[in-house]
């Protein structure tokens, strides 16, 4: 590949089928990452508007929607679930714990609107291939919010692996690790309570990134895993996995090794190294992206423009929905990650390998 | 801790006790690397020179002394453990294949001289116990090389680990490749055949870099590993680790994810995760070593004048046999290095936590 078509080949958004249309979007459960986040990127976004809120409470569901100029209706989950406003939304965002997931995903397809859903897919596998067999019956699309998938860095890494400028992939590195507590001071969070969130707090949460980045990187599915997990400070006396060590084998082989924590330094990265070269994705998940491409001693480092990772997720859900195109990151996708993750907390706990069927 | 302390504290050499006196080597394996690293690292040192180079033949042997200005004696393996030219040499450097380390250590203790040994001690832990003993009865010191001990980058971020920059440690990753076979083409080399390296070829002669600086940085000792393995090079039909991902529990709570090959791309890092900062070893293990200390959002790189890594390893063994200091990487640290080795490749077999008792 000569210089400038590797400068030049660095294609935003080569998924895009479709650049006019809306996509009108019910946003789903009202924390800090809808309002702050979701609710701005939408608003940015080429394809999406907000024009639903739904929350606990009818009053708060209505004060978040009275400030965003789109929205037409503030819904209680009651009322959502009744029907209410259906005509001014085609499709649900659902950004609530994850053991809520399901209820919501099935409402939406029942009345026949598209579902983006935060990941991990559900609490479970199981219920995840509920969400899958729902929105499947109704022929709604299901997209699950892996936005490393829309990162453009992220792309272009698994690109250029995919074209073999690192040789063959052979084993990866990654970490993800935030200081949660500091984050949110509410004790009674629900990433701590096994009820809401799943297994545990650590690899439902963040540790999915460098294991579905790696994944997607590769373009592999996990088969087999190892874990350590503990937990040592009270907040995490529910949960197994305060800090986590875990490994994964892909199908072509390769081995990624990686560590999370909810209780430490905020710090992210992932390396995939190859028989010729490596990827080093450092910064690597949370709205900066920045890649190092290796082979042998020579290295370059990519300064690509850093996108709005929510607003290029709600586009291309946006994209799917109006055009019908295959998604990347559909149900099926979700669940095999979620079996994969479930795999993590039996090996933590069992201390052996465990395999996925 | 002030600006001007942190950048004034950096001591080259704080566990240097004596400036003068010198310790006649004796090299024994003349390898590349005795011949290209080791022998001119001697030469730089300040307190030892080398005076005898022993060889599978004599006259290898005396074709490298005669290269050597301070040299007396070529010996063959036979020569050297009849005793000949003992009166030449005041401590033997051992650079055989790993399962070729205890006879050689044998006769230089009952011989009375000490010992400087590559890593990994030996081939086994019970063979390595063996050369503790032998040195223990015959009261000669055993060091072993490991030379990120006393790499001043890695004792520096020790300090700062112990310190408290970063709070307490909470996970670490870290990784070792190389394309061994571009290093040397020869397929019999020694590191494939079992009988001669030990249980493996990756861990053993790359995966232990990451393992011991990170028991070093941490200065706890291994309990607890994991491990996935493979080979698929022909070139390393006889051992069953072409490439391995393995994770080690630290006494202390830490664990550390780590990734090696030795049919790879050259890559090396090491960081440690605590729960207010960070240190990141980048280039870590191989001549070249660099370190980046963040603290929140806020990170600085070490920029420390770069040594002969090996010339420092002669000084310190020097120094440790000229005062009988005590030893920091010694034969017990070297033998529990070799049955955390074990279990690595035990848990690889068995697909399951091996523990150390």
């Amino acid at each position: 590949m000569s210089l400038e078509a590797f400068l030049d080949d660095f294609e935003r958004r080569n998924w895009q089928r479709v650049s006019d249309g809306t996509v009108r979007i019910a946003v789903i459960g009202l924390g800090w990452w809808t309002v702050d986040q979701a609710i701005p990127a939408i608003d940015a976004s080429e394809l999406c508007e907000t024009t639903v809120a739904v929350s606990s409470s009818s009053e708060k569901a209505k004060r978040v929607a009275a400030g965003v100029e789109t929205a037409t209706h503030g819904l209680s989950y009651d009322e959502f679930h009744a029907g209410e406003a259906a005509d001014a939304y085609d499709a649900v965002y659902i950004c609530s714990p994850n053991a809520l997931h399901l209820p919501y995903a099935r409402t939406a397809a029942e009345l026949g609107k598209a579902v983006l859903c935060e990941k991990p897919i559900e609490a479970s596998s199981e219920r995840g291939q509920k969400m899958v067999d729902a929105c499947d019956e109704a022929g709604v699309p299901l997209i699950v919010g892996y936005r490393m998938h829309t990162e453009p860095a992220i792309r272009r890494a698994r690109k250029l692996i995919r074209d073999g400028v690192i040789g063959d992939p052979v084993h990866a590195i990654g970490t993800n690790s935030q200081a949660m507590l500091e984050l949110s001071s509410d004790p009674n969070q629900w990433r701590l309570d096994p009820e809401l969130a799943g297994p545990g707090a650590t690899v439902t949460d963040i540790g999915i990134y460098p294991l579905n980045t790696c994944r997607f990187l590769l373009d592999s599915d996990p088969v087999a895993a190892q874990a350590f997990m503990q937990s040592a400070h009270d907040a995490f006396e529910q949960v197994p996995d305060e800090h986590t060590s875990f490994m994964v084998e892909f199908d072509d082989g390769t081995y990624l090794a990686a560590t999370a924590s909810q209780n430490a330094q905020a710090t992210t990265s992932l390396r995939v190294v190859g028989t010729n070269g490596e990827i080093l994705v450092e910064p690597a998940y949370h709205m900066e992206t920045e890649i190092r491409v290796t082979r042998d001693d020579v290295s370059v480092t990519l300064d690509t423009p850093q996108v709005n990772q929510m607003t290029e997720l709600f586009d291309y859900a946006a994209d799917r929905i109006l055009t019908d195109a295959p998604i990347g990151p559909d149900g099926e996708h979700g669940v095999l990650d979620m079996r994969l993750i479930e795999a993590v907390y039996e090996a933590g706990e069992s201390g052996r390998v465990v395999t996925l069927d």
